[in-house]
């Protein structure tokens, strides 16, 4: 018997992320895999006096206080958003589902950048995504080249993480931002910026969000929690021009109605605490020394083998390989050592020009373990590369 | 400028029930109109002592407890369904999504009841379903018309509600559900199976899943708390035959990585307890008086305008009014007097043969409300019947 399934779930194929995870939550294995807050660092969370009041069905658009603080973040950051245009999501990963639900028909084309987030590529190719992958280099994608994109692709619009981006750490340069935002409003394709990495920043360097910029142009930009509190929770957020809110807010609602309502409040509460700067200096002094520990792990074993830039904030080193390599086979090596990373290749859209690379996490391990599980991956590497 | 947008996307109607459901949260309504549980039968939500360990990502397929939990319910209802085939989802509303994102390409055929909830034929059209209506009685669809429908439509998927069904609170008979899994056995049509209302049982009656009489189709069991305990937790479940889970829980990772897990931890803690019980004893002697409350009234106020059934659960009475009636416009005149309803019309899927009728929650309401709601819209639909 055969069952007939919808295209797109035709379309699902195995998970790499969701395969390694797994493995990598095996006692005794150093994961530099995931994208994982440290659990000594996340706040610790308390529901007193909170949990009875949100028992109840809540707003498809999320709580009011917690749109509120959100709307007032946006405006600090020059966005030009009123609380009645943030809708929260059930994680961010919603937002991207919600926009791949809004924008993407079969074969419609989506611009992003080469590597990307993994989990896009995933999401809206469950929707018949076609890519078109833009080599990014460590100042952002070339203006010309997404000019050139457009004219050739006409996308439904263009995904970008300008941000301490996932998987590369590279952010964009302030005139790369601008010059971006003038192709977008010269040819009125709607940006998604995503941006789950903007408080993790251990450099000072321009972090305004494109959107920002858009005159024209209409734009989602998708914001969370998860990367300075605690992801269990599954809440984060989305921001929008105008003429796409209504939409996103019914999808969402046909999605799951709305976001849990415990998560929501005890984030209401934490972001408007004294605690909340205090606990985000604490993360960003812990996390800026783990990735110090890598930086100077890397120096130690990786000269030869690969360039990296280390990354002014976020959760990553990005490993530009000096030969060409099977990283998925040395992973596989690897974990039978104990040692986890995420090879390069599915953070390509295909059909995009790849290189050997792999993605390095240095919020979730301990220090101490860093020296060991960069020197260990180093020498299993110097085995797989030709 | 236009932007181009999904199909899907542009297909998004106002939803009645959200824009009804905000006027009714204004206080001194009296609201017949949501499926709200009341929130002084809600158990109260107690984290203490789970909230740290559930702040990472947690697994895509839900915690391991709850879906224990699940599972041991599932055989306790005669379903051949082990832990390893139940997925945990952001309430049995993303349960809905999950099988619109795996069924449903543009023009696929879905049949259901005519009646059915609305916010599935609202969830499914959003991915291009075209609905085919199976009159229900009170006793359930009739089989001869579904074998029919199969034959003529070939649909991607049946998605029936046999017990309490919502909006007419009917409950198939042992034989109809016995004869409706012959039918999909016969043809190897899979069944979506909705069964948010299982457990609030107010007379005995033949609630077996169809499910568990399948031998040979393919089927998803969709399953919910939000009707017993807190749907602000939103957390419900589905379970599937082998051949779709694995499948659905990749659906699931791409649109929200995995279910709020303080929601599911307190569920597991709470559904494991000697408290749950006797919570569930005490919902249902509740709700049974409000619904013999409701019965009461309308046998005073509805004897000439009104055709119904006293459920034996769930939480609906349906209306099945013997003059047409817009009852849209006499909603509108009900909302001035502070009383809402739910007009019968968005239950439909179109094409559907429709009637005049309404719905009429008595879960939410105050006892002494209910009378003089009744009695309330009484008098409107009398100033509206034709």
């Amino acid at each position: 018997m055969t069952i007939r399934l919808s295209r797109r779930a035709e379309r699902l194929t195995s998970s790499l992320i969701r395969d390694i995870l797994q493995i990598t939550q095996r006692p005794g294995v150093i994961s530099f895999a995931g994208g994982l807050p440290a659990a000594e660092v996340m706040p610790p969370l308390d529901f007193e006096g909170l949990a009875d009041d949100y028992r109840q069905y809540g707003p498809s658009e999320g709580e009011p206080a917690l749109r509120s603080l959100i709307a007032q973040n946006l405006s600090t950051l020059g966005m030009d958003c009123s609380v009645e245009r943030v809708l929260v999501t059930s994680g961010s990963q919603q937002g991207i589902d919600l926009v791949g639900k809004l924008f993407v028909d079969e074969g419609a084309k989506v611009l992003l950048e080469a590597p990307t987030y993994l989990a896009t590529i995933q999401a809206l190719g469950v929707y018949g995504a076609e890519f078109k992958g833009l080599p990014l280099a460590a100042d952002g994608i070339d203006p010309d080249d997404l000019r050139r994109a457009i004219a050739y692709r006409r996308p439904a619009f263009v995904y970008l993480i300008p941000t301490f981006q996932n998987p590369s750490g590279f952010c964009y340069t302030d005139e790369i931002r601008r010059a971006v935002a003038k192709v977008l409003d010269e040819t009125d394709i709607p940006l998604v910026e995503d941006d789950p990495y903007r408080d993790l920043v251990y450099r000072p360097v321009d972090r305004t969000p494109i959107c920002t910029y858009l005159e024209r142009a209409p734009w989602v930009y998708l914001g969370s929690f998860s990367k300075i509190t605690a992801p269990g929770l599954r809440v984060g957020y989305l921001a929008s021009s105008p003429s796409l809110f209504s939409g996103l807010v019914r999808l969402k609602q046909s999605s799951d109605l709305h976001t849990n309502r415990i998560g929501q409040a005890w984030l209401a509460r934490f972001l408007g605490s004294a605690g909340f700067d205090e606990h985000m200096a604490r993360m960003i002094r812990i996390y800026g020394e783990r990735r110090d520990a890598m930086q100077a792990a890397l120096e130690r074993h990786f000269e030869e083998l690969a360039e990296w830039r280390a990354p002014a904030g976020g959760l990553f080193f990005w490993l530009r390989l000096t030969r060409e390599c099977d990283t998925l086979a040395a992973l596989h090596a690897a974990l039978t050592r104990d040692v986890a990373f995420m090879p390069g290749d599915p953070f390509f859209p295909a059909p995009a020009l790849r290189y050997s690379a792999l993605r390095l996490n240095f919020s979730h391990a301990a220090p101490e373990n860093i020296e060991r599980g960069v020197a260990l991956i180093a020498e299993i590497l110097g085995e797989f590369a030709k």
